[in-house]
């Protein structure tokens, strides 16, 4: 979708993200933040509210989750519905955007998920290695 | 690989990395990061010299690929080798674990770089809505 033309780098075939300027990195950086990923995998399987997302996200701050669904709506991967109802009620979705990223993001935590303890045992060796 | 035992969150079926003390959102922010992305996106192709993984990778300091690489060995995701040469090689390569995930970084590169526009499009709405 990126319609810049970007000088060559040493190696033929790069992405445009290999590029300094490039704003896919900022892209990347956002979605693959941890929060960012929590609440997408969360959304990908139903419509949530605010205190619903604060409940399921165990240690995220208020400001925190306010400024993350910011920022997933700036991006145009998420949706905020607010009902007139008293007391008002907001609903969190996420768009066809959001969704086509979704299962990647489930795929991603599934990864996480299943190989944590082969990290965590890769982690504990380079620290005795380190010791030695 | 999970074998510790969580306490029931507010919604069943939740993954433990929605708990804050699971390690796995340590590990989902590191394998989230841009720089880590870029690394083990090049890396998913190919064996790679320090020197050429920061040719391709414009923009980052020696300072912060060298910190990459650290913590993406730490985590058993890459491995170094070092060649008894004059001067000495060092190259880096996927492990089998790196290699597992490899290919979901290069999934999420590729989703970055098809929807960018859209996402700047977004942003784009979005700010100019914020001004009204």
């Amino acid at each position: 979708m990126d319609t810049k033309v970007w000088p060559p780098l040493p190696k033929e075939g790069l992405l445009p993200m290999y590029f300094a300027a490039c704003p896919t990195r900022q892209v990347l950086d956002r979605i693959g933040d941890k929060w960012s990923v929590l609440v997408i995998g969360l959304l990908a399987g139903e419509t949530l509210r605010f205190s619903q997302l604060k409940r399921c996200i165990d240690g995220i701050s208020q400001k925190m989750l306010t400024q993350t669904l910011r920022h997933l709506e700036r991006d145009g991967l998420i949706e905020r519905t607010l009902y007139a109802e008293v007391p008002p009620r907001v609903e969190y979705a996420l768009t066809p955007l959001g969704a086509s990223l979704g299962g990647l993001i489930q795929a991603l935590q599934q990864w996480a998920d299943e190989n944590i303890g082969e990290v965590t045992a890769a982690q504990a060796r380079y620290d005795a290695r380190a010791e030695e």
